[in-house]
């Protein structure tokens, strides 16, 4: 299916010799040759540039009938003869830099809707566009070329740094953001964290949470997903980190840069991640741990114990990879050898 | 408990009549016998309809003193002799077809709330209400008879068919809905997927996402789920697939008709589901994987590998249900086996 | 790293006097010697309050500069010869008390921002704070001294006790809010649960949800969670149950006082917990079930059975703590067994 034009507006076409440059791939042909969209390889025709970047989608890449197709060295020998080949080092890398040439991103406008409340207090910086029914509370201070969505909430003395994304409806409290950070819709930064004791009546009563939200320049917040205050210090996600949609970050959680916390993860409070951790979708880890950096905790693990640096983790308590897989093949073993039970299993 | 008034207002007395058919079940009595209202088997009283589809709510069937009660034909002769029976192919579905006679559902008033920021581009049907503080952007295009409630946004070019409800809170962008789509409070349609790449300096470059996300007639999201629209091409949800709360459906996925996503799922992207495949809650299945129509996957199930039409599948890493039933089991007689370890077992 | 002072505004000073008569402690020094703040361990001075309440913390602990320590008995031996000690039978617990005097939370100023949408026919009580685009609908009553944040929406007939904060952009429909109850950003309650019967064609039908949502006193409800309403009776949360973020409670769900549940938990329709029952993090409870009071269960467990008091429960399928521990240790010790397996294992 060709890309939806409705939502983008028309591509603007590119030249071979911009592609290569902002590729950095190698390829031949005319530099003058005009492309006037990218595909992806099943839905591409003569004028789009497509990609692929991996051998399991082999056979759609020999059916392409794209006009140049970016990939990876060992998949050039792939490309269909009809296909100009450009040889990236990454392929859905450049892929992703050269379509961003046809559809270049939204840029701020600089406007702002008359229907945003914006305490007289607040700062905003030149360039950056407020959409409507914002709210900006006192003493908030919002950088240059931002763009803040419809119905977003910028909380009291919030900071928000030059070249933020803050979409519809998310909400930011008690937070000093960086540079370029995304916050997507509904993503919530800065609430209360869950901390409460129980006293001699057995109520519960709430431990003031009086950290603050720290994050770094170019994090991203997914959608719907909440990062809670420190209770005492600050909750910090490190330079670059990204978060996909419903994941929840505990209260004085400290991640590195460039972790990827996949959709619905969450991390226990008082954690600590190093540098370009990963987690897996669904994956949980306790409080109060130490996750070494580069570890790669599967889809649906369940830390409870620290990580060292590198090691990759799997299942639920997680051990490291090979051991878990190890003992699921023994496990599917033993379910299978016990096959005729004395008695018929239910279904 | 009876059923709240304060917030339904009167239900609307209906005779057994109209009761038999509308649920197309059978029962023997006088066809203008009155019938104030619905409840619950244990709340209900002589003037009320109530329901029992299980075997498990026996002993409250038993002891109901409901005037009307629906039930399958298996389920008859458990009806206390105090209350009219009426035998249905699905209780439940003849209930709630009742239910919706006595309690009919809020139709949208045609109005517009004077502080919804509405685009003059934006073409809005007849018949369509929309509430307080709702965001429509240019050139979207809203059906006829659509409620569109309190804080709720329509971005820019979205259309949304006839009869659909967006529920307070909910955001919609680059994307197209069916007719009678209902989205809860805070669902998240067509955000930008979770893609990005590493450059060369180890930094993450968002991929732009330049597909949409297309809901088929009757698609129903729920409360606080996300959508991301497609990288390349289109997230789908086919007619009739519904989605309960704080679900994630990753880009590009498609489903098709009729399927059922519990509470939590997570789908990773570019995944294929077929028709009227189930997931149960806290499911979760990885990227570019297909599963088969009809295919059943438990609560809390991983699938990291194809699903055939029809199979039921059972765990984390998931395996057909009755492999996964007697791994279970035969890891349940192995740990009882060691109960008096050589060294005790913490607790 | 100090209290960000940016977000709490300076601290008011407080007298050991006070200090001890807040804290119920045990300590012994100048009555009226004054403490500037609250600090963790690590970055308290001479000034500041701090506390520790776990072993796991006695190195921190031993090198803390802090001026007060709070700690539980066993501990005190333990606090440097810098700090005066004040002895609690929850130090958790007199931290957060004493903390609440340093930063008293905000009191609610008794305004209604212009922006705000309210219906003639609410009713709004004496200081009660409402900001900038919230929309209270008709009928709806609302107590004394509440806080409702920026985009809350209060449905119509729903009724907020007194002292209750509702955050921004949560929404509240078909429901009765006990005293003091919280519910955080984006928190959904009162929507539509997941009710449908499949007709003779193969189409979903809504069963209409009559219901409503009751919570309790001093319930809190977490960040973008979810608590739909009943589809006959009434979904309930006890007495100063708390949810954190994240949390999807299915419709007729009842919960005894001080239930716990962590993120991203789900509840299945209709079960019921006892009081006191806690769920560990991305724990999920099949339907219809009964968990009984003081019940634990662990993070990411399954329940799919009914759970007697006091149990530990662990694992997904769940069962006793004990046997999922044995059978985790008897699975990777299995798994250990087999690690010259006769084809070797993929990684």
């Amino acid at each position: 299916m060709a890309v939806e034009a409705r939502f983008l507006g028309p591509s603007r076409p590119q030249t071979l010799a911009t592609i290569l440059a902002v590729s950095g791939g190698e390829g031949t042909g005319d530099p003058q040759r005009l492309f006037k969209g990218v595909a992806s390889l099943s839905s591409a025709t003569l004028g789009d540039v497509s990609f692929c970047e991996s051998r399991s989608y082999a056979k759609a890449l020999a059916e392409s009938r794209a006009g140049l197709i970016l990939v990876t060295a060992d998949l050039a020998s792939h490309v269909p003869s009809s296909a100009l080949v450009v040889v990236c080092a990454s392929a859905s890398l450049a892929f992703g830099q050269v379509a961003a040439l046809f559809h270049p991103p939204r840029r701020p406008a600089g406007t702002i809707h008359p229907s945003a409340v914006i305490h007289p207090d607040a700062l905003i910086g030149e360039g950056t566009e407020i959409g409507p029914m914002a709210v900006i509370e006192a003493g908030a201070q919002i950088g240059r070329d931002c763009m803040i969505g419809p119905f977003a909430l910028v909380g009291a003395e919030v900071v928000v740094g030059d070249g933020c994304t803050l979409h519809n409806h998310c909400s930011v409290h008690h937070a000093v953001l960086g540079k370029g950070v995304v916050l997507h819709a509904g993503a919530r930064i800065g609430q209360e964290g869950f901390g409460f004791a129980m006293d001699a009546q057995g109520r519960f009563v709430t431990a003031p949470q009086l950290g603050s939200v720290i994050l770094g320049d170019g994090v991203e917040v997914g959608a719907n997903s909440c990062v809670d205050r420190g209770s005492l210090g600050d909750t910090v996600l490190g330079p670059g980190t990204r978060l996909d949609n419903l994941v929840q970050v505990g209260h004085n959680v400290r991640t590195g840069r460039g972790c990827v916390l996949v959709a619905q993860v969450g991390i226990s409070g008082s954690t600590n991640l190093g540098d370009y951790v990963s987690l897996g979708g669904q994956a949980g880890v306790s409080g109060h741990l130490h996750i070494g950096s580069k570890a790669r905790i599967a889809a649906q693990a369940g830390v409870i114990k620290n990580v060292p640096p590198g090691f990759e983790m799997m299942g639920s308590p997680a051990t490291p990879k090979l051991d878990a897989m190890r003992a699921t093949l023994a496990l599917q073993r033993l379910g299978a050898a016990s096959r005729r039970p004395s008695k018929p299993d239910a279904d």
